[in-house]
């Protein structure tokens, strides 16, 4: 939970007399979302999610992924659209930060998966492939393999031993071995990148929105559907169920259908994303505050999702015919 | 900050099956308040905040809490209307805690204020001493003086003079020379007794709700007037604020007179308003764990502000004539 950036009242009602969206009724600040600061506000007009860019986000990257979220929610899919000011600006300051203010949607995120929500999502995930086809920005990826062995290098040795004994050494030797061939030639184009079920709201099996385009750069789509596998197909005890990444696929594929080649691909792919999550949470767990706000998550579950995508001998263990 | 408490999407929607308040569209976890963990749910007919209670509030309270808030509201007093389930109990059992459903109040709480705010609040507060003149239950409010004594010795004196060398002597003298006359006589009935500026939500200069009453009790109603004054009055930089106190007590005895005994008590009545507080954030800064979801308030403002009151002659250092 996280709310880093206090904001006035006076502040916000100057801030928002720049726009169209009606008198400001109430403002809450929000707990959840980890990398900055959100707060619901509920005016004459409507909602909206005020959201202040805190220093994970580059500030130069934030025309992008508004940009994005401005032209998927034109093609129709269901994310938050930035909202102008009267001088057609979306890119604000505020309190010292980059701020933007963006439609509210409704849904609930699940807390607990149902194949039918994995069914939703890959439906959604492939819908958001195909609008993403002719967004005209380009954003590389930079937590891409090239960058994990950068971070790798970031990560205390002595510290990661102290933590797990040999759990250095055996990603440093995981590493080498999905650098070395790493899916390159798979089609691709807009991915999310970070689509974990806190960024999905659903009204019982069906999207209403996806959130947080924060990770979102140009890769390869079947990358973006590793992360969701592994985001939303283990259960809390480790195993992997593979009826909820059937239902996934299956939804994902009568939208956009997968070549021969991301299939084959698909188990490298999810120990990929699992290694990527594996780096940035152990990173965060060796260098986390005492006193941070955010609890960070426990790297060692994506380390098992690593070693289980390891044993895979291919797609048909993901359910796939 | 503080959302204490996880719920389950699940367990949500089937809590609020047992209510008539239509389909669940949105939970949004929210950042603020110390004590709860606090949920805005917005459905189909409405808005509302799901409360679970935490350690902080004995449950033997909540029926005199949820008491006096649907007395109150149906006297016309802005306050949050708990809502009964279809079995008419507003009371309820959530994820192993007490918890309760009540209509959400539009509004926003001042960060920076105004002699406006103070003049509305004011009057908000002389019209909820009012209104709950005739509410039938009764609970003491155990952080009286005689509590602040037994508080103090709980707070640990070598961490305190670590803390600021002096201090714990001179809370215990100040102490002894409250407790020795505090007055006793004052008319009395249901106080807010934590009527803070997050507690109060305006829209201008107009209350629109008044939260948060779970450290309400039977007292005096000046010693409520007495925690607004140091609560409302004092600017950031230490300095107490005249007009805005004139205003507060203005628009106060407008709608609720003061007696003689209550002005002459004032000065008396304000530093025990802040001794209670000096004491209750002093435990809090000396017992936080480190990893505390709330940052500890500091305590030595309030120090500051019962030396302030201990040098005032009378009710005309608080702006009336």
């Amino acid at each position: 939970m996280a709310v880093y950036t206090q904001i006035g009242d006076q502040e916000l009602r100057d801030f928002l007399a720049g726009y169209d969206v009606g008198s400001l009724a109430s403002v809450i600040a929000i707990a959840e979302g980890v990398e900055n600061s959100n707060y619901l506000l509920i005016t004459s007009r409507g909602r909206f999610i005020l959201t202040l860019y805190e220093k994970r986000v580059r500030t130069e990257d934030l025309p992008y992924f508004l940009g994005l979220m401005e032209h998927l929610s034109g093609r129709g899919f269901p994310c938050p659209k930035p909202v102008a000011d009267r001088n057609g600006r979306a890119l604000q300051q505020m309190a010292g930060r980059p701020a933007a203010l963006v439609t509210f949607l409704d849904g609930v995120w699940p807390r607990r998966i149902w194949p039918g929500h994995c069914r939703g999502l890959g439906d959604a995930l492939a819908r958001l492939h195909l609008a993403g086809a002719d967004f005209a920005m380009r954003r590389e990826n930079d937590l891409a393999p090239g960058d994990w062995l950068a971070l790798l290098a970031r990560i205390d040795r002595d510290r990661t031993e102290a933590y797990r004994p040999g759990l250095h050494c055996a990603i440093s030797d995981a590493l080498a071995g999905l650098t070395s061939d790493w899916p390159g030639d798979l089609p691709g184009g807009i991915i999310h990148a970070d689509l974990f079920p806190d960024n999905a709201f659903f009204d019982g099996e069906s999207i209403t929105g996806i959130i947080d385009f924060y990770f979102s750069c140009n890769d390869m789509f079947a990358y973006d559907v590793a992360i969701c596998l592994n985001a939303w197909c283990f259960e809390p005890d480790g195993q992997f169920n593979i009826t909820k990444a059937r239902a996934m696929l299956r939804a994902y594929r009568a939208v956009r259908p997968f070549s021969e080649a991301e299939l084959a691909a698909l188990p490298k792919l999810c120990q990929g994303a699992a290694m990527r999550f594996l780096l940035t949470r152990l990173y965060d767990w060796l260098n986390s505050p005492e006193d941070a706000l955010v609890e960070p998550k426990d790297p060692l579950e994506y380390w098992h999702k690593l070693r289980f995508h390891q044993a895979v001998a291919g797609p048909g263990a993901y359910g796939l015919d």
